[in-house]
């Protein structure tokens, strides 16, 4: 039997740039500015890094190439980086790789850094079937979520209004955070009448495409107070994958993700989480639109499948609810930089046991959990943190 | 201190296709053939897997989609799969993350894949600088690696006969080897007048393009014995990464590559190997191009800088020499499908540690080293392995 990795890895310090449309910064200013400030965060000096995970999307679109853009940007030459890639959980699962990397004892220090640039031109890669005629039929990233945001509607009832609140929320959320692509409110009004981008949903509905990086420092936790007292702890981790092509598949019902159930899973047994809800007191997750957060909840084990319009219309994932979900605002407002994503809500969320997130800060955090979601729906990756 | 993962993994099992021009499998063909070889092989059934790591590096030229076709095309749903990617040391990069997740404790066994196809049509990302000026100068490949050899052999002396000996030994073993892409001897004089790519490279100083996918099985050293006896032990990992545009350093002088001699340096001190051209057996490395050898055997210390064109003039690294150097046949004549070189090169060295490799077979082989290099000499990755 596989032995637990629970307790034996330290997040000492997380680093973020100010996420948006950061034309002024190349791929190597947003590597600069998150690394330096997760050392700074950590108290270490950059030299004590012995290894690092890179957690980008798509390096060759024209910015950045993967491990020697990192160790150009931080001159960490002559170590070990590399670099991770699984689509939009990129993030997560580099810090995966290199929890399990600390965990055996092959280095006491690194560095996750996630990092991706969007805006400047537009990437390849982002449809997940190029050259194939389902691409020239729609199945483009909201395409693809809103098959399965339709098929739960007409299973389940609900529709837009629901959507709704989760960007209102998030827009919320975001616009209490300095750091955030948008700090603008938005009403429920404002969401139902902005032009539809793929039925159901509309402008408001879409996570933003962004710029920015993000950063963690990992240590061995048997060493970490060595460098701070209040450090965090990695509790869970699981990532799970499954098919690229759902809907080859004529049993597959598209009402949620069999991917972030089996992740949250993994997650749990290695946690010792039993009863998700009551456990978990807050979560970043991959809001990439409305409805994802919504199947998330349910996917993750907050309530049960079909009962998520009601989780979030009962005002239980907001600041003040039962279990906060997205407080950071999540990618709606915060936006997606896509490999960075991941590493961002564990800033988030190590900012947030640490009690340090002011006006958007969640009451009596002590464990946190953090997902991404990639593809279709066919690759999830859950990392749960916790105070010691 | 970091503690040591030496002894702590096993390769039960390896697996490979024949490489060439594999027209006729797709992209998914190409990892079932090489996982059920290695399953096979590791005496395991698939579903003992636990997770994987796919080594490959552009999945998104029209083949492929990384974690999730893995998935699809061996229905390994529900489970961690990740995608390592660094530059042409993708393979053991993929395999050494592996290794240390075995090492963590968090998986049991694991499965280790490098795949690509290079054949249908060109990929992108191939030149260091995609878009720069520099590409249109000639900063290809060849071009890069063409720039060292003649500042190698300005500092050194020597030339083109040198090199041409590299081809005929690499093309002399692959000749020996039923999956090698070229199957077929060549001598000096065809190798000093073929068509020139970049000077001094003619055709036969250069790896072909190249479709395959190699596989390894990694398990806990302390539960190996129960699927096999024979199992390979991972005695050394070490990764390295420079800059990914050396040529901007005026300091930097361009006859051999920092990255491997870091990388070996790692894998020497974990493997607790002091004298290698003593200690090491036979070793699998990274023949890009011919002149890419003989510096390899400098910066791997099997002789001191300048002296490589010595050692393959003296038949040293001959399968019949004191220290083979890809007995498999090499990049040159075994080929170069990017993601799975690396992982082919594991699955040379573990055969030939089992005394496996026929007419190919190296004597008295009990300590095997693997070299991948990648981008501009800026990414080395070395692995050791060694029977119990």
């Amino acid at each position: 039997m596989p032995e637990s990795i629970k307790d034996k890895v330290a997040i000492l310090g997380v680093g973020c740039t100010k996420f948006g449309e950061n034309f002024d910064q190349s791929f190597e200013d947003l590597v600069v500015d998150a690394a330096y400030a997760a050392f700074a965060d950590a108290r270490i000096e950059p030299e004590r890094v012995e290894a690092a995970w890179l957690g980008t999307f798509s390096p060759y679109a024209g910015h950045g190439k993967a491990s020697v853009s990192l160790a150009d940007a931080l001159r960490l030459y002559g170590k070990p980086i590399s670099r991770v890639e699984n689509y939009c959980a990129t993030g997560t699962d580099a810090f995966r790789n290199a929890a399990m990397a600390v965990a055996s004892g092959m280095h006491d220090v690194v560095l996750v850094l996630g990092a991706e640039k969007l805006r400047d031109r537009p990437i390849r890669g982002l449809s997940w079937e190029g050259g194939h005629p389902y691409q020239h039929d729609g199945l483009t990233a909201p395409g693809v979520f809103a098959l399965a945001a339709n098929r739960y509607f007409y299973r389940f009832g609900g529709g837009r209004e629901a959507l709704a609140k989760v960007a209102v929320k998030n827009h919320h959320n975001g616009s209490l955070n300095p750091k955030a692509h948008f700090q603008m409110e938005v009403s429920e009004e404002q969401v139902l009448e902005a032009p539809i981008v793929a039925w159901p949903f509309g402008l408001f509905d879409c996570c933003p495409t962004t710029d920015g990086a993000a950063a963690a420092i990992l240590c061995r936790a048997d060493m970490a107070r060595q460098f701070r007292d209040d450090y965090v702890l990695v509790k869970g981790l699981g990532l799970a994958v499954t098919s690229g092509r759902p809907w080859y598949d004529p049993t597959f019902e598209y009402v949620g993700f069999t991917a972030t159930q089996a992740a949250a899973k993994q997650a749990y047994t290695m946690a010792g989480v039993r009863d998700p809800c009551k456990e978990i007191d807050l979560a970043e997750v991959h809001d990439c639109f409305t409805w994802t957060e919504i199947s998330n909840y349910e996917d993750l084990g907050f309530c049960r499948k079909g009962e998520g319009a009601h989780f979030i219309a009962e005002g239980r994932s907001k600041l003040e609810g039962d279990l906060p979900v997205n407080p950071s605002g999540g990618l709606k407002s915060f936006g997606h930089p896509i490999g960075a994503s991941g590493v961002r809500m564990i800033y988030e969320v190590v900012t947030q046991l640490r009690a340090e997130a002011g006006p958007r800060q969640v009451r009596d955090a002590e464990l946190g959990l953090v997902h991404n979601l990639g593809g279709p729906g066919a690759v999830a990756c859950v990392v749960i943190l916790g105070n010691q």
